[in-house]
């Protein structure tokens, strides 16, 4: 299995910014990749995760959600072996046995009930999909200076009160490619964030304007399609992103920025938006 | 509205151990409850969150749903006004206009379809309450002393061998209360860690022992949740809690650390679980 998508790390392309100038050179990112967990051949969870430990993640999320209650209720864990699955690494077949293998239709059926979330990560593959085929890229010439860029974490920060109290929080904000706040929010998850900015400029009836998403720690898929989404052309982030937003920044038409500090910044993606590189 | 679960901030005990000792005092966590998004008056998602900003959530989570497109398919955004409704601060009814609302008992529909996965906080409430009714607290007498906890954050960081690489994933460890590595696990989602590092037990069919968590950034209720279902009794955050982490601690008999840096650390729950304070 040499797939490069089983690694826990991935190397990827980067435009890296100091105080020297740019210079073209390859980055390591975290992977994110979806795994589908089958429960007796059907699709029970999928899960976005860092590949490696497949069948502890299968095992361990069975546990967490209580359809087994120890080891005892496992039979098999394994990776798809069906010869027609091009992604067969990214499944995992569980089988469980004695009484908790009699509860498994119930529970697939259970689990239709209940709602479900896309922006916790579970489906991500599905949404990728979807979003590929029937929303264009960010088609605008948005373009922002690196001048601008390098002083919105500290701007961020500036208008996270509840951050300073607690350490708890993510904030997020969104600028103008001016640099110019429009409006902010924090939240324990980030994705929650992102929807409160996004949300308070719809509840207002104002347009989202094309500018500069700001989240105070890591990116990742579900955050650059929600950008996405929004029609937003830069997405920055104080911290690391992930190797899958890496690709969906890069099929999406975005600008993604990490680990934007003080003089430093890496470009991950159409470097061509940030103005002075 | 004076209830104080609206609040962003809430109020927390806490036992702070530093050089010079513990002292009692009180501490502020980010709030963390669920809210029910509801549209036309049935359930469409339970999303864990921090209270403010709830009707800009609802919004901005059905943009990034797809289940709106601008804000000219919104109609009503509003809190709950059943007076029956004890929580009604913590829901929010939609009602969309247009083509949009035409297609809302579709969507309802399609959303029954959806896999789900509580460990991203949809579904919090309801799992909490099932938690509560039928799960016992931790009763064991496990404790651990204090110079060991104090040591474990930097021993977690030792085994994180691609966060060092990347600055893009999370760091879990279980120990046993000696300080005995067990077994860690990295994931860009926390969630996912920790159920790699109780997995990687159940595949090689060994018990959890009652040991300790220890998780490289914050912890939500939803660690808590995952190590009370484990039977674990300590869970240690190299950062901050949230407070509903903090409630469900209490409730489930799990001695909750967070801020464990250097010789300073926090003790939220069960004290008595930490020896030499």
């Amino acid at each position: 299995m040499s797939d490069d998508s089983l690694a826990p790390i991935r190397t990827v392309d980067v435009t890296r910014v100091g105080p020297a100038g740019a210079v073209r050179t390859s980055d390591r990112a975290a992977a994110e990749e979806p795994l589908d967990v089958r429960l007796h051949g059907r699709s029970f969870a999928i899960i976005m995760r860092t590949p490696g430990k497949d069948r502890a993640l299968a095992a361990g999320f069975l546990l967490s959600e209580r359809v087994i209650r120890s080891a005892d209720d496992l039979g098999a864990v394994e990776h798809c072996r069906h010869p027609d699955q091009t992604r067969a690494h990214h499944v995992v077949d569980v089988f469980l046995r004695g009484g908790a293998a009699e509860r498994v239709p119930a529970m697939l059926e259970q689990r239709r009930n209940i709602v479900a979330n896309s922006s916790c990560g579970v489906c991500g593959r599905a949404t990728i999909e979807e979003l590929a085929t029937d929303i264009p890229p960010i088609a605008s010439d948005a373009v922002c200076a690196v001048e601008v860029v390098r002083r919105l974490p500290d701007r961020l920060r500036s208008t996270q009160a509840t951050f300073d109290e607690t350490g708890g929080l993510h904030g997020v904000a969104l600028f103008t490619l001016a640099g110019d706040l429009v409006t902010s929010a924090e939240d324990v998850g980030r994705h929650n964030a992102v929807d409160k900015v996004f949300g308070s400029l719809l509840l207002d009836d104002k347009p989202i304007p094309a500018g500069v998403l700001v989240v105070s720690g890591r990116v990742s898929f579900e955050i650059v399609q929600k950008a996405w989404i929004a029609g937003v052309p830069v997405v920055v982030a104080v911290s690391a992103p992930t190797s899958l937003a890496i690709d969906l920044a890069k099929q999406a038409g975005i600008a993604l920025l990490g680990f934007v500090r003080g003089e430093s910044l890496n470009i991950y993606t159409h470097t061509a938006r940030i103005a002075g590189v």
